[in-house]
């Protein structure tokens, strides 16, 4: 499969409001997770004021990437094992189940984050992934993301909504 | 033990930085854990823009509130078990190791979230908590933090600071 686009921006936009990834959210992250052959990237440089104790990345933020991460990759997963051929509007869209991170080493502040995400499990509505973080070539942080494949009627049979 | 103030209250100065909870840290969200009796406890009511689709919490932020609640709490337990006597500057300061969450249900927006920690384990340098969000006497997260002890040195021999 290819991709061109990051997947959050091809998103129905009732489900683009995402803090952490989605584009019609004025005041959020912003991120972009791209298919790169048989991974996704997606590329984070956190604000000074993202910080944990002195030079290091905020532990929530991290945690924040790799869910966003997480439910966009189960997304592009979830597309090309279905082959499903992706555009605006009709992409997947994934909530998360469980997501559970592991800390290797502090992350230092004022570099680029890059995030990347493998497939590990996927059933018909649900994907598994994992996703490390990576500054400079080293892994500081590793997390596993259990994201569920929202139903087509998500809103009135789950939530009740109006 | 009592402790009137919330734990983040009584970090020393250097670790009052952390974007989810420190006093010094102008864009946070200055989360604040005080104990009340056998448990721990933060209130937090998110931002409307703190969306993860229409009407609910953005679970990255929902991790963030575990994340910081989680070493708060350890810091609160970590002191109550060694018999210290937390004063300003001295509150033990716990980092995380592991983040582990589960969103049970959708946690609505517009409520005032309570975030409750119970003690899970201890030992000499790593406190493992389990934390609860509550929405109107609902558990919709829930998640277990394991935090690792700050060493007095951190810093000089951890990251080789100057």
């Amino acid at each position: 499969m290819k991709l061109v686009e990051p997947i959050q921006d091809l998103y129905d936009e009732e489900f683009s409001h995402c803090y952490g990834c989605g584009r019609l959210n004025d005041e959020g992250y912003h991120l972009k997770t791209y298919l790169e052959g048989e991974i996704t990237i997606s590329k984070f440089i956190p604000k000074d004021y993202h910080i944990a104790v002195e030079g290091f990345v905020y532990g929530g933020l991290l945690a924040s990437l790799i869910d966003c991460h997480g439910t966009g990759s189960a997304s592009i997963f979830y597309a090309r094992e279905s082959g499903l051929e992706i555009k605006m509007g009709n992409a997947p869209r994934f909530v998360t189940g469980n997501l559970n991170v592991n800390y290797i080493k502090p992350t230092p502040l004022q570099k680029e984050l890059k995030i990347v995400g493998k497939l590990i499990e996927i059933t018909n509505r649900k994907v598994i992934t994992k996703i490390d973080v990576i500054v400079e070539g080293v892994i500081t942080v590793t997390g596993e993301v259990t994201a569920i494949l929202l139903p087509d009627n998500f809103g009135k049979v789950i939530f009740h909504r109006k």
